[in-house]
């Protein structure tokens, strides 16, 4: 949480984000379900060097921005290799195996961090 | 870029994503101007304690992952407040005022950590 504020320290050099949107996103049975998956994912992954795990903020609206997601979970890896294979890794097959039938709709980006 | 595996050590309580997708993605021109413009906010911005920026990564293409942006810019903020704050921040308004009529899109997310 506090890291330093500094451009050479950025938060990684492969920045993995992605943003679920829930079938029932107020049924409480499946938020649980789905934070239990994705908490067992945090503790257990062994290639991320760090993660956020959130849920939509209560900003402003403007026309820009997308409110409209459930949950929004970002690892950061050393490189694009360490996300390959985090894509077949046991922990992530586990996550997709317990969550998947919850969510409707997912988006996915990936980004290379540009030397500043 | 050596941030510890720590649950209790994420990436911020607030995270703010922004996804731009350039007019001219392959021109050279544009890409400069862009690059410089946000190069100035991540240097002189006083709200954020840490940023990623970088541009899409050449993963492997699946139905879910949005491969098509030309940039990523993410500030992670203390909280709510200090994220309203940058909103009217000067470093802020510079860079739409110098950036904007580069991009034909943008999307914000924002998101607020969990407890893990």
């Amino acid at each position: 949480m506090m890291i330093k504020k500094n451009i050479e320290n950025t938060t990684g050099p492969f920045v993995h984000s992605v943003y679920f949107w829930l079938k029932n996103p107020d049924n409480l049975e499946n938020t649980n379900a789905f934070e239990k998956a994705i908490r067992k994912l945090i503790r257990t992954n062994p290639q991320a060097t760090s993660n956020h795990f959130g849920k939509a903020a209560e900003v402003e609206e403007r026309a820009v921005v997308d409110n409209s997601f459930t949950y929004f979970y970002m690892m950061i890896f050393s490189d694009l290799k360490t996300q390959n294979t985090y894509q077949t890794d046991p922990t992530h097959e586990l996550f997709i195996k317990e969550a998947a039938h919850l969510w409707e709709r997912v988006i996915v980006y990936d980004s290379i961090s540009e030397t500043t």
